[in-house]
């Protein structure tokens, strides 16, 4: 493969690499990588709106024709039953064109799927063959303008008339429109409306109820109302829109039962009793959408590497002390720049494929415990924002890297960046999510100490010593860190995996221990009785600590990718790649550690000289990394089909090298001007 | 105005504090305002590229008939002669559609401009009444695609040819080709081109040479080539494209020969003498595009603070002790994520308001030295990457923060950061330019030790005392900083604006230092002769300190904003005013160290607890600062016009009182369906 690494040091094993990048839905991921590099499902840069939506309804056609959205469906319907290859599918679609992909995960992966693990078999029988045909494209009608993060407040209601067996689904002001849904403006005709079932006077919650929206042909039927949601930052070959409902009746049997039924006379009956455990059951179906951004966003972070690292170690710039241009990738801040993304990505590629397995698990059966549902939902709730975030600042950073060729839509950085933008706060807003996963530390914590009096808590926020703060399956925290002091000590030390994983670890327990500590106190000298007065001063405290909270989420997710980045390494068997991927590793794990520096010395985690050891030791592994940055973005294995980028096919080593021959060759036939500036140094040394 | 602030603190005087933040050129910034409320100036989202191109072509049009563009042209040619109030209404433009901005700045910011300050009398009576009123649409033609940054090493060549009195333009090989020009793809009919100015068989380095490129018509002159860059990541209202030149003659005065001239016979003369002070002078007009991105970049930091602190102050979400739902900006994590930029924000818009000064100063002749010129150029060199840097994070945390209602385009985010991004690699990368701020504080650095040795040197990064590491004329760093372990020891002077610039001042000092002291070993043990050798072990060191030089260059111009935001504050008399804003620039200041507390740490300056205590009083001062957010972004000054973002109108609001109305008449008519929570709640409580 390409690459400029020279002499006798190790070298990666692009196939051994890139197979490992690939993981477990090797097979599915190629697959897709085929279609997404079929031209006919490729966006067109600039094409107006309105074509662009009508090229990506053609294009979910095109993924029907080509058996490439069935495979979540169950076998009886011509599904696969294949969980994680469908999602490793799906997120590859990303490098197609995004619009497409989302278009696409809203009508099998949302409204698809709603009906799949919602309904139950007269559903599946009655609409999955069309929904799966693409004969009947449908909305996921949850979001509404008002209600978006706290969807159990949502304001559409479906009411139970027993009288004519029917629901009416209604949208009683306009905070309850449903908003921002794709196929909503245009192409829908039906929806999944979440609503608040009433029956008997009885409010039982979200859930969700098939409604048709509009004829084959494109009319609303009566009672529905849609309104575009025009121009957006981006996925502009999708129809967002929103929805209303004017007391518009629907079956009794239209609602998805599998959790919650309504009998004929109105008697609500659930298998769930908690209406709370009722609604993040429904809710929880919603892990898949998460699932397919964190391998997305890691999949187009890797696009945004291999262009703008491809790109930099062909472009020069200013004259350097060879005689020659400097090529960009051999200046250090651009080394500081795009090699620390390499070693991210990576670790979030791998991290990713944890994902995806725990997913698989869960929903293929294999391991279908409520725990494990949990802890998917906790991974993903960690993942997700990380991996989306990220592949916004990585798209952005190539983007600034190649220049003004990167703002050119062909060279792909900027569109990308315009579609996944709205990737960070959908399928679960980031914050949210992180919060989410806060609170999951913080109850396993508090379950550790179930009954342990303050001093207790104490002593473990003190000492930080034993105890799991998770049990995520991913890892387990009790993992004894009271060898820190010695890393403290040694710089080598440091740079071992035990203590990059000490050191992170620690920092999430600490962070976890130090909010529960905050949090217990909050009430205290409020009476026991004044449940108002204890909520307020309860939540004063936890808005005090949110912004800290979110922070350790974060820490727990980054431990998350490291442990998935160091596990995969293990199982690396060429020993070039072995070693080459270990410095990567490395440069993940310890640039976590300088990130967070500020941490690690307030709380005397490490000392300040240690702290200039570890960006002395990062500035010495991007300078070995940097001859292995092409391999390493080689074994994405991203063709040029799969690119599309200009600026990534050679173009621009192509232009330099016809430059310098240009200069040669005048040189040599003694037609190249001398420079004025050359003839004042003569002139001065002939003085001289 | 609006605010939610209650009881008895210190209010702002919006009044007061917005006619600060319009500074000196508030009466061009509100004419250009009134300007960039008229709808026919306003982007169209999603207008297609070819209409948007046309519509923006016509819009300059608007901008000569309404009198908005001569402001800076010579009284004799019907401009104004007032450089500052020229860029400050040019900044305003911003809001109207960033595409509209910049091709105007195209036109009479570059392509004017450079035929106003590089050539004579006699070309701008030739061309510039054609430049200003828009007959003459032209294209400043300087990047090429092989070369942006580095302009000196471009490879066009304008050869004079004695014999016919002619410049011959040439492009000898593809890298030449021009590249990223607005007005070249389709509106030019001529271009100021940038080429290596060659006659008797000397390159005398770049110089620019008006070219006709094309007909009024549109056709294409002989020699002369165009192509599209087509689709952008934003400003797809102009038409930039590349051009290329064979062979194409000129007359001998068309060379714009302000700074340099060839006489009939091809002698060559200028008179500055060195050829890279003269490249650098002929350069040093560009600085107008960097002072005016800045100021652009700050009115778009201000319009997404107005929309996102507007719809965080209105949007609920989740219900809170209170009973009713939180309000966003209630939220510790919203506020950290909004307040800060609202300071920074200040910060910013303040130090632009100095650099127009000085700006103006040169340009005006009222202080026209060469000092202040290379002043000047350091000054924006270091503002503007942070400014439009800030813009893109300000706009796309404001995005988030709005959640799916900041990615529509109806609501303005997505739109002006699209738009702004390339404003971070334009008119100078924002890289490159830190650098040349970095290169320019080592230079000073230099200069004080003169002939020290390196003991000397050693002291000085030592001790850190006195000394003034530049003489940019805005700030002086003679400041003692003898007292900072005072400092150190004490959270409450932390506090005061003293130790807040010895900090900040320090930091600067230190890092430069620093970086001077490594430079000067570089070379250290390479024989003196060996010329080769010495390069490139100075290279080797200088490209090791690269990254840290650019983080110095940025120390440098945060301390900058400071000191203006300091210095306008001292400015401000009602005593309300004055106190919010000392919070705000507190948080500013204290932000930055809590942002570079590893720095602080590491080198001992403060200690970890000094670091919680800073990290405690931030948090003090968001909650201090909260009530007032609504007060500080309407003194922004931006009306309903100039911002038109529907969620900035008080749709939020509206729509959740509607809501709130028809819960309380359902709950009073006694129709609110019980939620079966409720019930199971009071089913307990029977039980118990």
């Amino acid at each position: 493969m390409s690459g400029i690494n020279s002499g006798s040091g190790p070298r990666i094993d692009v196939q051994q690499v890139g197979d490992a990048l690939l993981g477990k839905w090797k097979q599915e991921r190629r697959e897709s990588r085929r279609l997404a590099e079929d031209p006919r499902l490729h966006t067109i840069p600039g094409q107006p709106m309105a074509e662009h939506r009508e090229r990506v309804l053609g294009q979910l056609g095109i993924l029907v024709e080509e058996g490439a959205i069935q495979r979540a469906y169950p076998a009886g319907l011509g599904g696969g039953d294949n969980h994680g290859g469908n999602i490793a599918a799906f997120q590859e679609l990303v490098l197609a064109d995004p619009s497409l992909q989302i278009k696409s995960g809203v009508q099998w992966g949302l409204f698809g799927a709603a009906i799949l693990h919602l309904g139950t078999r007269e559903h599946h029988e009655r609409w999955l063959p069309d929904v799966i045909s693409l004969a009947l494209p449908g909305a996921f009608a949850m979001t509404e303008i008002g209600h978006g993060s706290d969807v159990a407040s949502i304001g559409t209601t479906a009411t139970y008339d027993p009288d004519t067996e029917e629901f009416e689904i209604h949208t009683p002001f306009a905070g309850a429109w449903k908003e921002f849904l794709g196929n909503a403006a245009l192409h829908g005709q039906a929806a999944v409306v979440f609503a608040q079932l009433i029956t008997r006077g009885v409010n039982h919650g979200v859930h969700a109820f098939f409604v048709p929206i509009r004829t084959p042909g494109g009319e609303m039927l009566p009672g529905v109302g849609s309104e575009d949601d025009g121009v957006k930052g981006g996925l502009n070959g999708i129809d967002n829109g929103r929805l209303h409902f004017t007391r518009v009746r629907i079956p009794r049997e239209n609602l998805l039962n599998r959790y919650g039924d309504v009998a004929p006379d109105g008697t609500y009956s659930s298998a769930i009793e908690s209406p709370g455990r009722r609604f993040f059951t429904m809710i929880g179906t919603l892990v898949q959408g998460r699932v397919s951004l964190d391998g997305s966003a890691v999949r187009a972070m890797q696009a945004a590497l291999a262009i703008a690292i491809r790109y930099g170690s062909e472009r020069r710039q200013f004259p350097g002390a060879s005689g020659r241009e400097t090529v960009l990738l051999d200046y250090g801040q651009h080394q500081r720049r795009l090699i620390p993304r390499l070693a991210q990505t990576y670790a979030m590629a791998f991290a990713d494929e944890r994902l995806l397995t725990v997913f698989d698990e869960v929903f293929s059966g294999a391991r279908d415990t409520e725990e494990n549902r949990e802890d998917l939902e906790t991974l993903a709730a960690a993942l997700k924002p990380l991996s989306t975030w990220a592949a916004l600042d990585t798209l952005q950073e190539a983007r600034e890297a190649c220049g003004g060729a990167g703002f050119m839509a062909k060279n792909r950085l900027v569109g990308l960046r315009a579609d996944l933008d709205i990737y960070v706060t959908f399928e679960g807003d980031n914050n949210v999510l992180l919060q989410l996963v806060g609170k999951r530390l913080l109850t396993d914590y508090a379950e550790q100490f179930r009954g342990a009096d303050r001093a207790a808590l104490l002593r473990a926020a003190a000492s930080q010593l034993g105890g799991r703060v998770s049990r995520f399956g991913l890892h387990q925290l009790g993992q004894s860190i009271a060898d820190l002091g010695q890393v403290a000590r040694s710089v080598e030390s440091m740079r071992s995996p035990e203590s990059q994983r000490a050191l992170l670890t620690d920092r999430v327990q600490t962070m976890i221990s130090e909010i529960a500590l905050a949090l217990r106190d909050a009430a205290k000298g409020v009476p026991k009785d004044d449940k108002r007065a204890r909520a307020t001063a309860n939540e004063e405290v936890f808005n005090a600590q949110q912004h800290k909270l979110i922070e350790a989420a974060r820490a727990h997710g980054e431990l998350l990718q490291w442990e998935a980045f160091t596990e995969t390494l293990e199982r690396i068997e060429d020993p070039g790649s072995r070693q080459v991927l270990t410095w990567l590793r490395d440069l993940f794990g310890l640039g976590l550690i300088e990130r967070h520096a500020t941490w690690y010395l307030v709380s005397g985690r490490i000392s300040g000289q240690r702290v200039e050891a570890v960006t002395a030791y990062i500035d010495r592994l991007i300078a070995r990394l940097r001859p292995h940055a092409l391999d390493l973005v080689d074994a994405f294995g991203l063709t040029p089909e799969l690119l599309r980028a200009e600026i990534a096919t050679g173009i621009e080593e192509e232009r330099q090298d016809d430059a310098r021959a240009y200069v040669e060759a005048q040189v040599e036939a003694g037609t190249w001007p001398v420079h004025e500036k050359e003839l004042r140094k003569r002139g001065a040394a002939a003085v001289a």
